[in-house]
C-alpha cells in the first residue's frame, strides 16, 4: 500500500490527542502500519527547539517564535514524516499546517499569506491525505483542560489557559479554523467532538475509513 | 541624531570582523554612539539557536537551518538592532540579509524569492542604509583563514573550509554578492578588502563617513 498522511487538529482540550491514540491503535488493529507524532517535537531537534521555546518563552518575538516552529516542521517532515509515508506507513500528526495558520495567523495576527509561505516552505508542500478538525464548544473544552494533569505545549502554548482574557484569541482561532475548513473543503473534515471518547472515535474511525477507501488502501 | 544601520558583508575571511571592530572604535572615537553585533548569536535566544545548530549540523535539513538562523534575525533585529536605531545609535552588524541571500540562497539553492521573503518576514523589512561588501580574491581569503586559532560560526559555517570541493560554492556565494550588489546599488557598496588591515579601513571610513554626510548624521 501506499502511504497515507492524516492530521488532527482543533482547539486545545478538543481531545484530538486522545483520538490519535485510539485511532492508531485501532488501525494497527486492522493491520495497518501506523506511525503516531506529534508537533512540536518528534525529532531530537524539535525537542531541543520545545526545550528553547518554553524556556525563553516570554522573551521570544512573535515572528521568532513562528520561525522556530517552522524549523521544527521542516525537520519533522524529513525526518519523520517523509520516511515513513514512503515505506508505505499511516501517519498520523496531532497538529500540522493547520495549527499554524489557526492560531499565529488567525489567533496572533500574523499575516496569513507569509504563514502559508513558510509552511509550504518547512512542508516542501506536503499537505495531508485526510484532515480531522474536532470541534467542540468553548465550555467543554475549558472543562476537559481543567482535569489535565500536566500543561501540554501546542502551538497554542502561550495561551493554553482560557480565562476571560484569552476568549477572543480563541474565537479567532476557531474563525480561523472554519475559514480553512471553507477553503478546503476535501481535505478538511469536521467532526463533532461532543460525546464519549467511544462516540467520538467512531465518528473518526468511519471518516478515515471511507478515505482509505477512496484511496484504494486495503483497510 | 538618528539612527544609522551598517552592515558588512562578504565570503569568510574576507576580513570584515577585523574591519568591524576597526570602524566602531573610529566612530566611537569621533563622538558617535554605536553597537557592534552579529549574527548568528547576539542575543541569548540567538546563542541558544547557534548552540544547537552546532550541536545538530550534521542532521539539519537546509530548511531548518535557514528556519532557524531567520528565527535568530527575528530575535537579534527585535531586541538589539531596532531599540539601538531607535536610541539614535549607529548599529554595526556583522552578517545580515545578504549573507542568507548569498549563502543559502545562491550558495546552496534555496529559492531566492524564498529566502528574501524570509528575511522580509524576520527584519520587519529593516533594511541597512549601507552595506559594506568586501571583496577578495580567494588565494588571500584561504591564506587569511588559516591563520585564524578559532573557528567562527558564520551563515556558511558547514563550508567553513576552502578545500576544493567547495570552490564552486564559493563561486556561486561571490556571483550571488555580485548580483545583490548590482540590485542594490544605493544601498550596497563594495571595497576592495586587499591590503593592510589600515588601507581598507581607510577606505571604509570614506564609505562611511561620506554616507553619513548625506545624510546629515554629524560625524
Amino acid at each position: 500500500m501506499r502511504g497515507f498522511f492524516i492530521t488532527l487538529e482543533g482547539l486545545d482540550g478538543c481531545g484530538k490527542s486522545t483520538q490519535l491514540e485510539r485511532l492508531a491503535a485501532a488501525l494497527s488493529q486492522r493491520g495497518l502500519a501506523v506511525l503516531a507524532t506529534r508537533q512540536p517535537g518528534g525529532t531530537e531537534i524539535g525537542t531541543s527547539i520545545r526545550a528553547l521555546m518554553i524556556q525563553q518563552h516570554s522573551r521570544l518575538s512573535p515572528v521568532a517564535e513562528v520561525l522556530l516552529m517552522m524549523a521544527d516542521r521542516a525537520q519533522h517532515v524529513s525526518d519523520i514524516i517523509k520516511p515513513n509515508l514512503e515505506a508505505g506507513r499511516i501517519v498520523i500528526s496531532d497538529r500540522y499546517i493547520d495549527s499554524s495558520v489557526a492560531f499565529q495567523g488567525y489567533g496572533r495576527g500574523l499575516e496569513i499569506t507569509a504563514v502559508e509561505a513558510l509552511n509550504d516552505l518547512a512542508t516542501g508542500g506536503l499537505l495531508p491525505d485526510l484532515t480531522i478538525l474536532f470541534e467542540l464548544n468553548r465550555e467543554a473544552a475549558q472543562a476537559r483542560l481543567a482535569t489535565r494533569t500536566e500543561k501540554q505545549l501546542t502551538d497554542s502554548a502561550p495561551m493554553t489557559g482560557f480565562d476571560d482574557e484569552q476568549h477572543d484569541f480563541h474565537q479567532r482561532v476557531q474563525q480561523g479554523y472554519w475559514q480553512l475548513a471553507a477553503r478546503h473543503p476535501d481535505r478538511i473534515h469536521c467532526v463533532d467532538a461532543d460525546g464519549s471518547v467511544n462516540e467520538v472515535h467512531q465518528r473518526v474511525m468511519a471518516l478515515v475509513l471511507e478515505r482509505l477507501q477512496e484511496l484504494g488502501v486495503r483497510s
